[in-house]
């Protein structure tokens, strides 16, 4: 199976390393040799029909980009994934949740072109989930994203094979973990101010800490499962959000006197989508602590379930990018 | 589809019942229109090669067995399960966790029958696991037992598909509810004995409650997912088990004072399989309370996840049922 990579960061390249080390494995137990025919990232380009050596290409992007792999023309992202042949596109270029660019318009291409897309680019689905979906319908392609929830937590599997037969009702949720982190933190007696410092010493939280802060991760989040787990047809305008910023300490310590929890709660139902701070009982099993994330869903028969996982990391989030490319491979065989 | 349904207790009734309400969506949604061609309790049997009217098996049930359907001869559940052209045996007797049986043997004729096999009886499963995924291959049928892990929690297919691609290195449980409601009760400050009489009391713990208190019923259900999950070949035997009987409130009260809880915990990786009470923090997200269930899986690159939900339930096991029955007609389509 032939893959091209868009975006080569921590996800794109740990990858790349999983792809290293258990090929043999793969091809054994799951019938699956990916070969990456082409990898972009910000500033270069490589292309091999034949498949990229990996180790090499992790040396050129330690060095300074992939566009070191060997020298050769410098192709742009479109270039590639328009015409280099390729059964699977993967996008990995940074989020962004106001314009969705690049990632939109790589997506498109590559619909177009006739290849299956794996995203794990949070922005083109937050903002234009719908219409991708059609779009790859009407090219007969495949697309996943689990990477984009839950990180290597298989949240969107969960709701779609699992619960097979079922109906979910409702779900909510703690989609991000750095808010997480932060309210954990408060309980434990910081201010919101010392808690986000904390939180990005640690690397939890970004220069920039508003796109979690102010609930946009995690409203992303919930519109990517309003849209594949409910079968809503949403985008992020249609979220209440709400973010943690207005949160006190005294609002922490109330809670804690009556054995609850604030927590930044996504949720979903038939009359609402909202991201807001919301008080929970410590003995809600949603109720976890750090960055983890965790989600219930309530059925119609089989009650409710909750799944709680890391909701990030480079290598539990490509480990996602695998079970979607085992997926496409394996219904593209059954075709 | 044609269903025969072997036992009808609980579980049968809510399945038929779930049948009842789901005919319509279930045939639009999933293709699917199982037909209850046999019934056999206790008492006697019902069968109609057409189908039996299930609203008319049920009030038959209320009267005193499905014998009272129609008059008609009384067939034994082996002549039934032998005779009775269907395409799956549902399994739903009590569960024996000594001899197995007579799950064992309606399994076995089911199988050598050519019928796929559905259990929700743990008996067999708990002392023949090997040998009967053996006869179902040499058989060419499927054998199918979600509801008896987790009820309607759909752990064994958490494990098995979702984390697909993964390679699940080891995974805690607590599997009974019975004795995680006592052991609740007990860090609320009750005794073993009185925590138990409630937990009676409330219809939680049988009369003979040893099949939970000793942790037979934990070491089934962690025999089941060794095997299924893992691709262990072991049964009952090989599971070291210490029951919740010895605990006092004492320990209980120790593990509170360090933040933790004491759990009948079910453990398996590469070197054990076994079943006893253990102090866990109750910053675990294992660590749940009252009948709840709760599983985390560790696998080798995704990281951990802790999937939790009721351990019980008429509808939520019938609604495991029903999975199963969609997965085994999507496998009988596809062939």
């Amino acid at each position: 199976m032939r893959v091209i990579l868009v975006g080569f960061g921590v996800v794109g390249q740990s990858l790349a390393k999983l792809l290293l080390s258990r090929s043999a494995d793969l091809y054994s137990q799951h019938g699956i040799k990916p070969r990456i025919v082409a990898c972009v990232d910000n500033k270069g380009s490589a292309v091999a029909p034949a498949g990229l050596d990996l180790e090499r290409l992790l040396k050129a992007k330690a060095k300074g980009g992939v566009g070191l792999y060997e020298k050769s023309e410098r192709f742009e992202p479109q270039q590639v994934i328009e015409n280099v042949e390729a059964e699977v596109v993967i996008e990995c270029t940074p989020t962004d949740l106001l314009t969705g660019e690049p990632g939109t318009s790589h997506i498109i291409s590559a619909m177009r072109t006739g290849k299956n897309v794996i995203s794990i680019n949070k922005g083109p689905l937050a903002l234009a989930f719908p219409s991708l979906i059609e779009l790859a319908n009407y090219n007969g392609v495949m697309f996943r994203f689990s990477g984009t929830v839950g990180g290597g937590t298989p949240i969107l599997e969960f709701a779609k094979r699992c619960l097979k037969g079922d109906r979910i009702v409702s779900f909510q949720g703690i989609l991000n973990g750095t808010t997480n982190y932060i309210l954990s933190k408060m309980e434990e007696g910081l201010t919101y101010e010392s808690a986000l410092a904390d939180a990005k010493e640690k690397g939890y939280a970004e220069a920039k800490p508003e796109l979690d802060t102010d609930g946009y991760d995690a409203a992303a989040k919930l519109v990517i499962m309003a849209n594949w787990v409910m079968g809503m047809k949403v985008t992020m305008k249609d979220v209440a959000r709400t973010g943690i910023s207005g949160v006190s300490v005294a609002d922490v310590k109330k809670a804690q006197s009556r054995g609850n929890a604030i927590k930044l709660i996504a949720a979903c139902d038939s009359r609402r989508l909202e991201v807001k701070p919301t008080e929970v009982s410590k003995k809600d099993p949603i109720c976890v602590n750090g960055t983890l994330n965790a989600v219930t869903f309530s059925s119609e028969h089989s009650g409710s379930q909750t799944i709680i996982g890391r909701g990030a990391g480079g290598m539990e989030t490509a480990s996602a990018v695998l079970r979607d490319l085992i997926e496409i491979r394996d219904t593209i065989f059954e075709r």
